[in-house]
């Protein structure tokens, strides 16, 4: 099996309250590969221009990624974007936003990216997102992620590519601005309407949740001891989520979905650690192992049967 | 074993994105102790005034609560608190609050009540807290919970208090007020270290954290399909905490406590459904086992030995 993913590759720089970093790797796809390269082969599809060079190409190639895909822009510049977290790293204002290549992206997929078993369509207007979505007819399982943006200005073509694809992931805020739902099920399940099968529901430093037609599934965020820097967290989480999936062939069954989750957690808990992509590009398989088992640990409790008063 | 809660009774109004009620039951000690019922025997100790009938007595009754701690102060008026939530539900503005015969409160415990094994101090001064403490000679389990008001007015206090009980617990807010640490588990390790050997931290509508000195568990709020009112959620949570507590003699190891995470969450997840204590005045035991029960599901999943990539 294979992945391929496509969306952007970024500068970013960020300030926490814990520091900040003027220009890193970053960008939905990139954070995505990193994970997901633990689970399958992943090709990463984007734009970049011509300040992206070895040193960027070195974390990809790193953690075995491909990258023939990635479309360098002669004459361009890599998207950059820059923004402040605010005290409870839980929200965040964006400084700067310069699209750059980014602004005119129309993918170009190779004959290999097009046939991947499973596919991640990261946070790029709704209409392309469709648009790959249609060309990749090998596709088993597809997700797709989204944003406000998208939301407020493109909400009938995002619902067009919502409707293509098996997965959605969005984040509590996009589906209740998404459907005026305010509790995660019902808001989901209105989104699953359109088609998808499954939905994850992100809960920011709170966790994630996953809706299926008739379950729905909880994990808390990993707990870490320091958070450093959570851009990206979104991203990684769906690399382990998607990549968890196309290590099972593609088939979404609740178990294969429930443990995607888990995955998705533990790789999540790592990024936030450090900042960008630092920590997750020298991540080990053997500690994402260790974070999925200790998550079971501390959310499994027993029930005995016992009788309540009244 | 019997459980006894000191604190406010009260009228309460709230609006909420669903409706409102002009004046309702609430009160911290009031929503605990119809929650604790279930557990055990709970006696409330709290003060009310002349508008406080037999309506309200009956609803404090119709589920067993022992009212004889009870102080009528004559000539005097229930404490009374009106609010509006927004429009997410998990946050709320104060429109009023009149403290009324809360504001002299000064708790006087029968022998009975000075008496039970497990005790629990609802959000009260922190003064009364100790006093309170200080007296129950025989408790083998004392949690407490506070706010953000006496964190910031009466801290010194509020430490006191804290270094007397077994078990605290505050929302994650408050834990940062309190403490400075951004981290559910670093907060909460540093609050125990004045004493207490186990900390809740609520999560709000995201769920709840248990931290003891070694350990942390997780639990999401069990989805509703519709949240009519939040308000008394966090006593309800309370209530089937501390009572599961109690149920099992007040002896708090990890696996009661594990499974009192869960009662709680079960609780507060009926209280939220209706407003003030409507629901929960009507819950019965099976519907209570039967939402652990389906926690326990749908937070539960396997971890199958896999070797990942790198």
């Amino acid at each position: 099996m294979s992945v391929t993913v496509v969306g952007s590759i970024a500068f970013d720089a960020v300030q926490t309250p814990h520091g900040g970093r003027e220009r890193m790797l970053g960008g939905a796809a990139v954070h995505f590969s990193l994970a997901a390269s633990f689970f399958d082969d992943v090709r990463v599809v984007g734009p970049v221009g011509d300040d992206f060079g070895d040193a960027e190409y070195a974390v990809l190639h790193g953690r075995g990624v491909d990258t023939d895909d990635i479309e360098h822009v002669a004459g361009g510049k890599t998207f950059f974007w820059s923004g402040v977290y605010h005290e409870n790293m839980n929200s965040r204002d964006t400084l700067e936003t310069d699209l750059n290549v980014f602004e005119t992206f129309d993918p170009k997929l190779s004959r290999e990216s097009l046939d991947a078993e499973v596919v991640f369509l990261a946070n790029i207007l709704p209409a392309l997102q469709l648009n790959v979505r249609k060309q990749c007819n090998r596709a088993k399982f597809v997700a797709l992620d989204s944003m406000d943006l998208w939301i407020n200005i493109a909400r009938e073509a995002l619902v067009a590519a919502i409707s293509a694809v098996d997965c959605v992931i969005l984040n509590d805020s996009e589906v209740a601005l998404l459907t005026g739902e305010r509790e995660v099920v019902a808001g989901a399940r209105k989104i699953m309407q359109h088609g998808p099968q499954a939905m994850v529901v992100k809960l920011g430093k709170y966790g994630a949740a996953l809706v299926t037609p008739e379950d729905s599934f909880w994990v808390p965020a990993f707990p870490v001891d320091f958070v450093a820097d959570p851009t990206g967290a979104g991203d990684s989480f769906a690399g382990g989520f998607v990549g968890c999936v196309a290590a099972h062939g593609g088939e979404a069954g609740i178990d294969v979905l429930k443990l995607a989750m888990a995955y998705g957690t533990a790789i999540a808990s790592y990024n936030v650690e450090e900042f960008g992509t630092e920590r997750v590009a020298r991540l080990t398989g053997p500690e994402i192992v260790e974070r999925v088992k200790e998550l079971r640990r501390i959310t499994a409790f027993d029930t005995p049967d016992v009788t309540l008063k009244g």
